[in-house]
């Protein structure tokens, strides 16, 4: 078989870079040809943590199919997040720690899942499982992604076994972990120097929910004003994407990394089922979500509800 | 939270019935109220085992909503071969060693599939990896299981792992594998006093192939003619099944384990271009498929690309 290629979603986050970049060091160490490549631009926040650490950004690609007919996903498994030619190869893995949706495979593989808050956390065990030890810079690479997912865990998301994973890669990386996270997590909370179509695509994810699509960006910043003085372009936009892209919602989560909160800019014809979904009031398209911070926890399982109803 | 109900698939084969009383039990042992149901009748092969290690069947159930809001599914994912009202309940956990398919979640789960031939080979890895050690009855029925899904080890879907766990787990229970587990299969091969009806459910899994509704039954004989000499009403049957389900295929596999081919009766609109697959000819509905014993290895993957054409 050709080299296997190891990658996470697209507008990959922190966990997405440095999950494939730390599995597949594992593989090549279990003797598998593997190489970590990603499926679109390292945010700010991924770059400070591959610098810091002495790694480049894994290689970009848009299409698998040409060059492998083996892949491994990590910290996704939804084809509509994966790449484009996903269908046509064979996935031989997945480590994933997401619901599990519009995916199938056509033979058996190894999929391993846990409701755990970071890819890293199951990468971590996975190492152990196999005795194989994470050098020093993987390591930081690995709590850089429980960081960066657990908004310095914060989030209700972050288990005791995120808290368990990031103390030992907080050890072996020889950082101190409260320190080190919050220089990464601001250098990727700047907003004010994104261009319209940066915000809306730095974490922008698509769902299928009652049939119909969802996109749930998502954006952290230490002053939501970054993102809400442009709220008159963002809107126009965001109602050409949903034209394009045949949306029933868009949803665009602007979450506050000090205080814990996010205020979404929710538009769309099923916006106001979604705002009824959480009892907030929706008004000129923004609402208010307290002590919100995980799409994946507090956002998606309820718009999923709300929407299939 | 209720009680977590545990169970594998619709007409449950020996893997499916003993991974859920073992995972059940390993689940009992780590303090979840869990209990093993079944969502079909035992077959003379599962009962065999049953009674050598002392088991009583698992509860039978149809509907699982009523009683629990958790679930835990073993040896399958595919929602059609689970319980009928499976969309209504929240699956916690798979254990699985099938392709993924059909199968979605609203919430991150814990999702561990292998590809190996059994999932009880799952199991013991589990068992090990929490510290649980294998009483040696619960040991037989995993045993008794690779030796089903392996038909005694002699199937491609058999790998090192399944002989490790096998040999592991013939020590624990204390029996001779090879003896035990060809009395076993020969209880489970008597074919000759099923009814019609008996013998197309014992082991029938729906799937969807190509936009199509493609039924794979599998019976395991020493005498093929058990079935054959019955083809007639057989067909009968199965054009009915056919019409009702409106199905596009129905593949009824005879697999001799004296010598490890397979004859498949194959009906419906499609049975020419499975046929062609197969690169075998289907005279009077009837083929044979030299040296292929595995649903899972060697038919599915085969017919989910011919019908995806």
């Amino acid at each position: 078989m050709s080299k296997v290629l190891v990658f996470g979603h697209k507008n990959p986050d922190t966990d997405s870079i440095t999950a494939a970049i730390a599995y597949a060091h594992l593989k090549q160490q279990l003797g598998m040809e593997a190489e970590a490549v990603r499926l679109g631009e390292v945010n700010d926040e991924t770059a400070y943590a591959l610098e810091k650490f002495g790694f480049e950004a894994p290689r970009l690609v848009k299409n698998v199919a040409g060059e492998t007919d083996g892949v491994i996903l990590v910290d996704h498994n939804e084809f509509q997040q994966s790449a484009d030619d996903i269908a046509d190869v064979k996935i031989l893995e997945v480590v994933d720690h997401h619901r599990i949706a519009n995916f199938e495979t056509a033979d058996p593989l190894y999929y391993r899942a846990e409701p755990v808050g970071c890819t890293a956390t199951i990468l971590n065990k996975l190492y152990k499982e196999n005795d194989v030890e994470i050098p020093a810079n993987v390591a930081g690479l690995m709590l850089s992604a429980i960081i960066s997912d657990s908004l310095l865990f914060k989030s209700p998301t972050f288990t005791g076994e995120d808290r368990k994973a990031a103390d030992e890669l907080a050890e072996i990386a020889g950082v101190d972990a409260e320190e080190y996270g919050l220089a990464m997590l601001k250098a990727g909370a700047d907003l004010s120097k994104k261009t319209l179509e940066e915000l809306v695509n730095m974490d922008a994810k698509e769902f299928e929910m009652g049939g119909k699509k969802v996109v749930i960006a998502q954006v952290n910043t230490v002053d939501i004003n970054d993102v809400l003085s442009r709220k008159k372009e963002l809107e126009d936009l965001l109602y050409r994407v949903i034209a394009e892209r045949e949306l029933g919602l868009y949803m665009l989560a602007i979450t506050d990394i000090l205080n814990n909160d996010s205020t979404v800019l929710v538009l769309g014809s099923e916006s106001q089922a979604a705002c009824g979904a959480f009892n907030v009031p929706l008004e000129d398209n923004l609402a208010v979500l307290k002590g919100i911070v995980s799409r994946k926890k507090q956002i998606v399982p309820v718009l999923t509800e709300a929407l299939a109803k």
